[in-house]
């Protein structure tokens, strides 16, 4: 059987904008289109020209895409031609090879909001789509409220998809726009106009997630027949977002009935990048990627019950739906008070620490974690750490320095000019060998901000590290989150810290106090303690 | 047409505590399950006894719930009897109404992973289920894999079921375990195990996300005759988590056909509470809230895009799938435009603050407000400090005192005994009318212990305020979130504090700074500034 084209039709750049929080910038939007293209989709809509000053910009100098750029805006008001409407003017002045035109499906929208005929509302379709095509561009309309509409009056509905069609119109496209509609439901209405004669090589699909089913409803669209889907990247879009692309893509390349059914424009290569463009995304939003999100969340494939981590070990279709590497994401086995023994050796394998499964020595490990679990370590998030305490018990962490004392003094008060400023300065004095040294640092940052008490403190004993100052010089502490948690009845606070070094290494450590100066304190010791036995080297293997 | 019971089985303390970086204490287990007997859940999966210290922690004193408590385990294993299995014993010591155990369907996991034959394996899933029953337990079996395994061998799979049910099962639930398996495939399926004999009241199904479809693969087993559904609260659960019962939910009651097809035990009063039980848990897992989550997250019902929300105040539903009430959510328009500040003029007047509408100070409040959430303040949860923003603007916020200045020391040291101890001290200066006023306070609780910089800070600013000193002594502070967040382009620290009074007040503050004592720091005296203004009294109303 010949495979279908399925065309995917991405409008991150529009329909995601009007996620609350989200303002993208020009250079922003052209280095979307950018990753948007070397993804594969077919259609990029980039805005809706006119409407703010970021996208008629972004409009005036678009990247160049092998994808169909594609300009948004609404079909004419009823009461003007399409050739003297001003907002579908600056539409068509974008100049792009394709236009999306939203228009209204839905009988009590064009009587009530509108407060236009029936006849009306579909004659302005019509024209406006004429225009268009006349002009040149591609055509496509978006049917808005498309779901309601058709329940409320299916012929109706119906009707406007033929006049579009009928006007030259390349897509129509079922928008759920209120996004309450169901899976079953959707499918059946698309069957339902595919029935009807409306193509499903002209039909396009529009979901949102307001009932957590935009990837279900468009796929329930794409088995009944349509055969353009719209949406966003990781789901952005207004409200609880639009249908993402990020999760839909990988699921029509990879899964059944679709794989053999349709072919995309996404090659493997790119869908190995897939994971990259997710964060990339969230990058430019400032956001904290998902842990959970499918196929590309740092949870996707984290097996964290004994049984499954097991598992895992001897086959790993046993417990993970898809090869991860194939969305460029990772296995990861974290380590946890419900892990087994499995779990630990395959960590520490990571480690470089191969164990004996009969060494007396992984059920201490396995103790002393459930122990500092229990006081409010986390060990999850914390791979670098998790190793320090594995190589203690295992007697293989030298201790390079020691840390005999510390001070930080935090004050606020005013400055010669009246005004309040707060500073931090910190006191380290750590021992290597017979050797004492003693450093000292603020908290200043390059603008001469105050950072706080954590950074006075990490700068400090990163000053003078003796012998070991090269191997600290390219670390960079990168990220720093902080938890109140319980440990045993008591509240304390845990901090994670995330560090960089100049070959490209990432770790993280974990520190837990009730004082959140000395958690943070720990977590710093860990990482630096983590990158020495990397640099330097330390015995690794069974022994002792 | 008589509606059908629909059962609800929570398991985010089995399941949903297997999400990566999730451990929760034996007190928050007890939290969870009380809000979950509140929201009307049927079922209460509690976790696996045996398993670790926390879950038998808390089985040996469960709290007491409507809601059938369940405890996970799994079924005998190959070789010993259901009575000489300690794993099985373990589960079954701790006690409860319902037992629910795993146990293999799919014969590549059988022969491979558990290397048994496929009579030897249905054989334990029965003799484990009748093992629970003689013992007066509810049963339920969890067939693993189950999708999985019905395509692979369906005759197999199936004979587990009625093995499952012949020994006295109340339920067996079909599982994707792997999350890989689409909608349309689990509802085919499904009707196939009904069509097969397996009665639907007896049926469970339990999904996860790895695919975004954990909802609408539930949802399509539902439809197919399935009576029980399982989930967790937000979706907790491995890799990308397990079928959200806080979209489920709403979906189940308020949405055909299954609103008019099923009841619950939801009542329409719980499902209000809704969005607070959503809050509680990620409050419990300090995690941002997400916005973007259906039903319930904040920007569920946020209308960004110009058109929608002016149609949106002609007419609510042109543009909403349920009235946000129906879950404790609400409508946002965006403070820019007039229906934002009629939402403002409610917020101020629920702090006793009547403004006139055309009163130009409303325009200003929300320039403060923008400008400081631009910075990293969150007033969502600190309505105290929100209070505090419009009195400022209002000119309705006495200074009843101002501090001049503090400074705290951290200090980090081996005492005399050789041992490794820390201590803060704070020293702060206030000055009431023309009198100053200097204080000094350590960290040290009554046992002795250090609780850190904050904690010294607090104490010595509540030792002494002088004429105000009354007022303060019956206030203490009852929670502290510390979040990393962006302010502008830096990383800052947000700080929220939760505080209570003898009069059984309760009150958020937040401080927002790079320097978290001093974020903390800003959040207390916005917290004495809200309870001096309610003990002592200001100017309320439209003055000045």
């Amino acid at each position: 059987m010949t495979r279908q084209r399925l065309y995917l039709f991405d409008t991150t750049l529009r329909d995601g904008q009007q996620t609350q929080g989200v303002q993208f910038s020009v250079a922003e939007k052209v280095q979307i289109a950018r990753a948007l293209d070397t993804l594969g989709v077919d259609y990029i809509e980039g805005g809706w020209p006119g409407a703010n000053p970021t996208d008629s910009d972004f409009f005036a100098a678009p990247p160049e895409t092998r994808a169909t750029m594609t300009a948004f805006g609404m079909t004419r008001r009823v009461g003007r031609s399409a050739e003297n409407d001003d907002v579908l003017a600056a539409v068509l002045n974008a100049n792009t090879p394709a236009v999306c035109l939203v228009g209204k499906t839905h009988e009590f929208h064009v009587t009530t909001a509108l407060g236009v005929t029936l006849d009306e509302n579909r004659e302005a379709i019509a024209s406006s789509i004429r225009h268009l095509v006349a002009k040149g561009h591609e055509a496509l309309f978006d049917a808005e409220h498309f779901f309601d509409g058709y329940r409320a009056n299916p012929g109706y509905a119906l009707s406007c998809l033929q006049a579009a069609l009928e006007a030259g119109a390349r897509w129509v496209v079922l928008c759920d726009t209120n996004g309450g509609t169901l899976p079953a439901e959707v499918g059946r209405i698309t069957a339902e106009v595919v029935a009807a004669g409306i193509p499903g090589d002209r039909l396009g699909i529009h979901c949102h997630d307001d009932t957590g089913n935009g990837v279900a409803n468009t796929l329930a669209a794409v088995e009944a027949g349509a055969q353009q889907v719209q949406g966003t990247l990781n789901g952005l879009g207004e409200r609880c977002g639009n249908a993402n692309l990020t999760t839909l893509i990988p699921t029509l390349l990879l899964k059944e009935p679709f794989a053999s059914r349709f072919e995309t424009g996404v090659t493997p290569e790119a869908l190995a990048g897939l994971l990259k463009t997710s964060r990339m995304l969230d990058d430019i939003l400032n956001r904290v990627p998902l842990r959970s999100a499918a196929y590309v969340g740092a949870s996707a494939f984290a097996h964290k019950a004994g049984l499954h981590a097991s598992a895992i070990l001897k086959d790993p279709t046993t417990y993970e739906h898809i090869d991860p590497a194939l969305v460029g994401n990772e296995r990861v086995i974290p380590m946890s008070n419900q892990a087994g023994q499995s779990n630990l050796r395959a960590r520490l394998e990571a480690a470089g620490l191969v164990i004996d499964p009969k060494d007396p020595r992984l059920g201490r490990i396995i103790e002393v974690v459930k122990d500092r679990e229990d006081q409010g370590y986390a060990y999850d998030g914390a791979q670098a750490s998790f190793e320090l305490v594995a190589r203690r018990e295992l007697g293989l962490c030298p201790e390079f320095f020691e840390v005999k004392r510390y001070r930080v003094t935090v004050e606020r008060r005013k400055n010669k000019y009246d005004r309040m400023i707060s500073l931090s300065e910190a006191v380290v004095v750590v021992k290597i060998g017979e050797r004492k040294m003693m450093s000292v640092s603020d908290s200043m940052d390059e603008a001469g901000g105050d950072r706080g008490p954590v950074n006075a403190l990490a700068k400090a004993l990163a000053k003078d590290l003796g012998p070991y100052q090269a191997c600290i010089d390219d670390m960079k502490l990168v990220d720093f989150k902080v938890r109140i948690t319980n440990g045993g009845t008591e509240a304390v606070t845990r901090v994670i810290i995330d560090s960089e070094d100049g070959q490209g290494r990432r770790w993280s450590t974990v520190g837990v106090s009730a004082n959140i100066v000395d958690a943070s304190f720990e977590a710093l010791l860990d990482a630096i303690q983590w990158k020495l036995i990397r640099d330097i080297g330390s015995p690794v293997g069974s022994a002792p």
